[in-house]
């Protein structure tokens, strides 16, 4: 039952749009959006600020070896885990305003309204920012959250790359962010991650939260067409080994295959690259990228078998060489029931109009539900535009997002009436 | 009615073949190709070869101002117009030891093989070099025969510059070739032109010579589909509005409408980009390259218009944009019959399997068609492959199809008794 001391609460949705403008300004792009790849200056000044804010305010700060940033607001009970909010500070190469920051600066906004309604939890709350979440700079993504639960080693983690040949580490050392804090050290728990949809679901339906229940798995392909290459007007359509008319079958028959497992089942084809490239030339090779997501484990099997079984269906009948190489997965993920439950009932006492959905793309909260019981707000995006600079969303529904955290972390923290 | 006198006259297939290998040094690649492209160092050496070669025998050699070499055998009866055989010197950047120089070398071979037999023909024979066929280096191709027949200007022609800025005429008077007499002024009862298949037809139907009574009209595209990008993780399969799979649709609908105008009808996509071409964004946009050829006017208007009619389907069933601006195109073109006829019975004189056949190819040929009597020989190549230095033909079919070149022009020509 929410607490009727805190059931009106909401945060100040002025001072978070004022934020999310403020931070936009660190990698500013001049086409309104953000250019803060990790560990940059851009990151070091967007995380300066996210400091000195925390400090402000006197929370605690405390900043791991990878980096990842932690600011924690004292529960009644110190003996309790902290449950945590959180997202990530850096942006793609031509990125938004809300991608990733929304859920910091919710999380910021929710620390400063309890302090200023005077309201104290049970358990400690913790806002993080993890370290390296879009894989731009440095890959893979989620870097700072797969360090935390230990799914990526912290030596490997600090030896990746980027274009230039800086590793992680000397980033992190350039900006003083290199912490002494043992990622993982600090427990958690639970954690609920605000993020824009990055997709066109809500929109649609006219909804303002979705409750993220589940990620869906991922299978990526490379995949190859060989034919013949012919002469493109003395080689009759009889005798032709085409690969691009066997690898225009192949892509619709992934869309068919991504439709028949409607509504969450997805299939793209993102790249193909057509050999030789002739006007007059029949190709002789296709080479191209697939990938499969779906939340469902059964569904994203039947999918992945029933492309394979397309692909040599196609092969034998235009007698051409379909390879679909694996070249990357993830499994189907459930977030937490509990905590999920949580967030849709922080919505429906707000009168929110909501639903559960899943995630089709990555978060860190992906990585930290394996350790930790976790779940994600979505709030909407226009035309589910994300990772361009177009990046839009209301302050309405970054608002609402920010409220629905707000009472879904002290329904998970606990509520104290003790002053 | 074939004469008794020549009726078992044959060229000498050991010393055409000999030719066919000494010529093919002349820009000889590693791999076995030749490049030979047009009014080059080494398109210089062969012509100077094939000048020395026919100045040796006596035949007049003329040369006009872009650069056609005409190699005349004189005939009985002066007043009549020449019979012509010919074909062109030039190569793809990466070519074969036949296309083109096959025509050129049996013409020769044909001239060889009447002086040794002490045969006169009524009318000259005229073996033609025509310059820059295959449009390599200097853009169009087929570019003497159509100064010849007036299609294009000679002083254009002569402006046409290559990719270092050389002009046409610069490059007649560096190689010595560039002629005085004027294109067009030397008259043709008729001209056959002996040319490899560069297709599969005949060696998948064991047969040695293609009697051409046709080319195929060609319509060339430059095609665009518009969709909108979208996030693949993200994007429903119901709220997609993907290029990709717009575009793979109509990949398939050319297919199909080519297939429905069997057995002549060709619909090829040789090139197409896609954007972004990310592995995680649902394509945005696709353009591409569409050609349909045709040697039957209703049959390649009725593709045309059928293309036309799926595209707007496609477009309006996903939601896209699917543009199709005609860059070029060629009406289909008969040959003449009579020409045609006369090859057959050479032919079949000669025990010689064929076929009427239509060539989906552009040829010197095609160009002449329109001012002088004319049809093509076609002689098998290996897998069909062309324009490619895998290029190959056997001793045998080239003998043979030689041969049903004496027999035609002898027919046409007209065989004098008086000696």
């Amino acid at each position: 039952m929410p607490d009727a001391s805190t059931a009106n609460l909401a945060i100040n949705a002025e001072r978070l749009w004022s934020n999310i403008m403020t931070t936009a300004a660190f990698g500013g792009t001049l086409k309104g959006g953000v250019r803060r790849l990790t560990l940059s200056e851009e990151d070091r000044r967007v995380r300066d600020w996210l400091v000195a804010r925390a400090q402000a305010s006197g929370y605690e700060v405390g900043i791991d070896r990878i980096g990842n940033i932690y600011i924690q607001r004292p529960g009644r009970d110190p003996g309790r885990a902290a449950v945590a909010m959180g997202s990530h500070l850096d942006t793609q190469p031509t990125g938004g305003k809300f991608d990733g920051i929304l859920g910091v600066l919710a999380g910021l906004e929710v620390l400063e309204t309890l302090d200023e309604a005077g309201i104290a939890t049970e358990a400690p709350l913790c806002l993080v920012n993890w370290t390296n979440e879009e894989g731009a700079r440095f890959a893979p993504g989620e870097l700072g959250s797969e360090v935390y639960v230990g799914h990526v080693a912290l030596e490997a983690a600090l030896a990746c790359r980027d274009a230039e040949g800086v590793t992680v580490g000397e980033a992190l050392s350039a900006i003083g962010y290199a912490g002494t804090e043992v990622p993982g050290a600090r427990r958690f728990a639970a954690m609920v991650e605000l993020h824009i949809e990055q997709g066109p679901l809500l929109e649609a339906e006219n909804l303002t939260i979705g409750v993220v229940t589940a990620a869906k798995g991922q299978q990526w392909y490379n995949g190859m067409v060989s034919g013949r290459e012919s002469h493109a007007g003395t080689t009759p359509m009889t005798l032709r080994r085409d690969a691009l008319m066997a690898f225009a079958e192949l892509a619709l028959a992934a869309e068919r295959i991504a439709r028949a497992h409607a509504p969450d089942g997805v299939g793209t084809i993102g790249m193909a690259e057509v050999s030789p490239g002739s006007r007059n030339t029949v190709p002789g090779e296709v080479r191209f990228s697939l990938e499969f997501r779906h939340p469902d484990p059964d569904h994203f099997g039947r999918m992945r078998a029933e492309m394979r079984a397309e692909a040599e269906r196609i092969a034998a009948a235009r007698d051409v060489t379909v390879t679909l190489d694996p070249i990357w997965s993830m499994e189907p993920l459930s977030f937490s029931p509990d905590v999920a439950a949580t967030i849709a009932q922080a919505a429906a006492a707000r009168g929110l109009p909501y639903r559960e959905m899943t995630s089709g793309a990555g978060h860190d909260a992906c990585a930290v539900a394996s350790a930790v019981p976790t779940a994600m707000i979505f709030v909407p995006c226009k035309d589910g535009i994300s990772h361009n600079e177009a990046e839009s969303a209301t302050l309405k529904d970054c608002a609402a997002g920010a409220n629905v955290l707000l009472h879904s972390v002290l329904a998970l923290a606990g509520v104290s009436h003790h002053d």
